[in-house]
C-alpha cells in the first residue's frame, strides 16, 4: 500500500527509505515539524495528509497495529530542523506507548519534541485498547489546523497549543452497518446482522454504546448528535466545522443524507456550519459506517481551517 | 441526498430551485457553459463536479435512472450566458435520449448547444444498457479538461473538440467485489458469492467480460491493463494519467494495492505516468469494486489537466 501511495503521488509524498514512514516530497522545511501516524487501515489518514499546510511525515504500523518506537523516531529524525517536533498521537494504548518511547529516544539525541493526544470520540469513556476516550476522525482537524499554525513560523509551544485547543473543542461519534475484515485475519472482528447497527463503533470495529436494530438515516443522526451535542457547550450563534466521515464502505450518497440532518440539527439550535467536510478521511478499512464530528470554532480556528493545505487527502485551495 | 450536498458546501453549489439540478454557487461566468449529469448512485459524480475549472451544472436522475429532458433543459437554460452549452453524456440509451431532446428544447430557445458522449468502458462493445461502449469514470477526465478548456474564453467548437480528444485517448475498465443495492428496490443488482468476482462490469453493475474465482490485486490488475493496453496504442515515453476508481465501498487501502501493480506495469512499458488520481471519483453506489483509468497525453491535455480546479470533488490547488 505504501509503494502505491508513493507512485500515485511522488509529487506529495516520499517514503523513508527502509522505513514504513512517508515524508513531504519537497525538501525540509525550516519550521517546527508534525508526525502522526498509527495503525494501517484508516486512510487516508495519515499518510494521506503529509504536505503543505498538515503533516510533515505519516508513520505507518501493520493494519490496525502501531508503529513500533524506532519507525517513528526515524520519522521524527527525518523532519526536525531544529525547531522541534509535534507528535499527534490518537488516544490508543499501543500508539501513546510506542511514540512516547519515541519521543524519548529523539529527546535523548538532542530533538525537542512534544506531544498531544486526541480523544474525540464521546460514545466510551473507557475502551477495550484504551484508557479514556479513543482517538477517531477529529484528529484530522488537530493535523489541520497544527498544521497551519506550524507553517506560520510559531514556536513548538504554540503549535502544541494549537493542538491543545482543537483537541479541547472536537468531539465525534460512528456507526457501523457492517464489521471490517484486517487482512491477515481474513474474517470479520465482528459480527452484526443485515438489520442491525452498532452505535458508537470504535475506528478497528471495538464496540460502542449499543447494538441495534436498523433505524433510519435521519433517526441514526439524532441519536449520534444527542451524545456529540451533550457533551461540548454550545451557545445560539457558535459556529463549528462538521465532518461526516466514511468508515471506508460507506457511498458519498449515504454521507450526504446523513450531512442533511446534521445540517438541519445546527441550524435548529442556532449552530452556524462554517465548514462541511464530507468523504473518506479516517477509515476503518472496508467498514459500513460513517462518523460525525464536530469542531466548536473561534476566529482564530477558522482562520487556520481555511489556510492553504494541499495533500492528497486534504486539498484547501 | 441533493439538499445534503448543498447544505455541505453551499460555497461551491446551489440547487436551481424546483430542479433537481446543482449550478455553481458564484453566478455565471461569461464563457461556454458545461452540463452533465445522467442517473444518482455516482456520487461525487456528477455534482461534486461542478464549480471552478469544471462543470457549471449538473443534472440528478433518480438512482440509477437518466433525468428527464425538462430538467437538463433547465440546466441549460440557467447556465448559458450566450456562448453556447456543451453537454458531456455518458453514453447510456437513456442519458443519450434525453440530454439530446433536451439539446433540441435548447436550441428550439435560441440557445447554441453541443453534445459529446462518453464511452471510455473496453469491457464489452454493446451492453444491457448501451449501444457501442459505456461511459465510465473517463467521463471525470473529460469535465477536468474541457472545463478548463472553457475557463480559458475557449469557444463552443473549441471546448467540444478537446472533451472529444479526450474521449478519443481515454479508457477504463472494472470489477466488483460485491454487488450495490439499489435503494429501491432493497436487494443487490446481481449474485457475487464470497470468492468470486465479476471483471469487467458495469457503473450500475451490468454485466462484464466474465465472473471468475477472486484473484489477487495484482492478478486483476493485470487482468484489467491488458484489456486497455490492448485497446490503445502506446509508444515508450508516452505519458498518461491514470485513475484508480472507488466504485463505493473500496477503501483508499486497497485502490493504492491496485496503483502498486499499475505504476508496474506501466513502468515495464516504459509509458510514464503524469498524475495519478485515487478515489471515489465515478461510484456505483455501495459496489465492492474498482476501474482502472487511463488516459493518453499530450502537452495540450497536460496542461488543461493541470489548471486550477476548485470543485468538492476534484480539486487542483
Amino acid at each position: 500500500m505504501l509503494e502505491g501511495i508513493v507512485l500515485a503521488h511522488p509529487e506529495y509524498v516520499a517514503r523513508l527509505e527502509g522505513f514504513d514512514v512517508l515524508i513531504r516530497a519537497d525538501k525540509k522545511i525550516n519550521k517546527v515539524a508534525l508526525v502522526s501516524g498509527g495503525g494501517s487501515g484508516h486512510e487516508p489518514a495519515h499518510g494521506g495528509f503529509v504536505g503543505t499546510g498538515m503533516l510533515d511525515a505519516a508513520v505507518a504500523g501493520s493494519v490496525f497495529t502501531s508503529p513500533t518506537p524506532d519507525q517513528v523516531l526515524e520519522a521524527i529524525k527525518a523532519v526536525d530542523t531544529g525547531q522541534g517536533v509535534l507528535l499527534v498521537i490518537k488516544n490508543y494504548t499501543g500508539d501513546i506507548m510506542n511514540f512516547e518511547m519515541a519521543a524519548e529516544l529523539a529527546e535523548a539525541e538532542g530533538i525537542e519534541v512534544a506531544t498531544v493526544v486526541t480523544n474525540d470520540d464521546v460514545a466510551v469513556e473507557d475502551s477495550l485498547y484504551t484508557t479514556g476516550r479513543r482517538g477517531v476522525a477529529g484528529t484530522v482537524f488537530v493535523h489541520k489546523i497544527a498544521g497551519a499554525r506550524a507553517e506560520t513560523g510559531a514556536s513548538l509551544d504554540e503549535v502544541k497549543a494549537i493542538a491543545q485547543k482543537v483537541i479541547a473543542n472536537v468531539r465525534t461519534m460512528g456507526v457501523a452497518l457492517k464489521p471490517c475484515t484486517v487482512p491477515a485475519v481474513g474474517k470479520p472482528g465482528f459480527e452484526l446482522s443485515e438489520d442491525e447497527m452498532e452505535l458508537g463503533i470504535g475506528i478497528h470495529g471495538e464496540p460502542g454504546i449499543e447494538r441495534k436494530p436498523l433505524q433510519t438515516a435521519d433517526e441514526i443522526v439524532d441519536y449520534l448528535m444527542k451524545r456529540i451535542l451533550n457533551d461540548i457547550e454550545f451557545q445560539v450563534g457558535d459556529e463549528v466545522a462538521a465532518m461526516i466521515n466514511g468508515a471506508g464502505a460507506t457511498p458519498p450518497m449515504e454521507l450526504y443524507i446523513l450531512n442533511r440532518r446534521v445540517s438541519q440539527i445546527l441550524a435548529g439550535k442556532g449552530i452556524r456550519v462554517f465548514k462541511t467536510f464530507v468523504g473518506n478521511y479516517m477509515t476503518s478499512i472496508d467498514m459500513a459506517g460513517a462518523s460525525i464530528t464536530l469542531l466548536k470554532l473561534d476566529d482564530e480556528l477558522k482562520e487556520l481551517l481555511l489556510a492553504q493545505a494541499d495533500t492528497v487527502g486534504f486539498k484547501m485551495c
